[in-house]
């Protein structure tokens, strides 16, 4: 990973897009700092910054559904990645398989 | 739209996931404001915030690609967007059909 190519925001995170690997379904959308990222990277797991607690979150840590990644894509211009993962179980706290459960309009 | 679900953040912005409806790509991320929310909702076409041109941004409405807007989905916290479209040509202002076309790692 090219670190350098990536532009973090004024708060130091980029929006990471969980995307499954296999279906193509989103599966959520959370931040990574500098350290959350390069934890992802060294352990080929996902790990975010969490912005209400303010704190490292390996994902799937606590639930047991951690998401393996398979590929970390970068966009034009740097300042998100999509994440293609791997899992076993839902990417939601309320169970569901993706967070984006909820149609609008 | 149930616009009161969605939480914009402190910038009064919201992430938004454009996807292709038909093979599930993700093509690229951009924000929203209210306004290009709104605006989007009426016109059934993707319209952003340009952070920074900070103004409205048609998607589109210069290269021709537009993007049809098939659903919107909102995540299980209310602070991302899913736009599931259909378009006709490339996201990218590259010319590539998706911004995430840089695979790293």
């Amino acid at each position: 990973m090219e670190l350098e190519k990536i532009h973090f925001d004024e708060r130091g995170l980029v929006p990471a897009v969980v995307q499954d690997h296999e279906t193509g379904e989103i599966l959520m959308l959370a931040y990574m700092n500098a350290e959350s990222l390069a934890r992802t990277l060294q352990t080929g797991e996902t790990w975010f910054w969490s912005r209400s607690r303010e704190e490292l979150w390996h994902k799937g840590a606590t639930s047991g559904n951690l998401q393996r990644v398979v590929e970390l894509r970068l966009d034009c211009d740097g300042d998100s990645i999509v994440v293609r993962v791997e899992v076993a179980g839902p990417a939601c706290h309320t169970g569901e398989r993706s967070c984006f459960f909820r149609a609008v309009g």
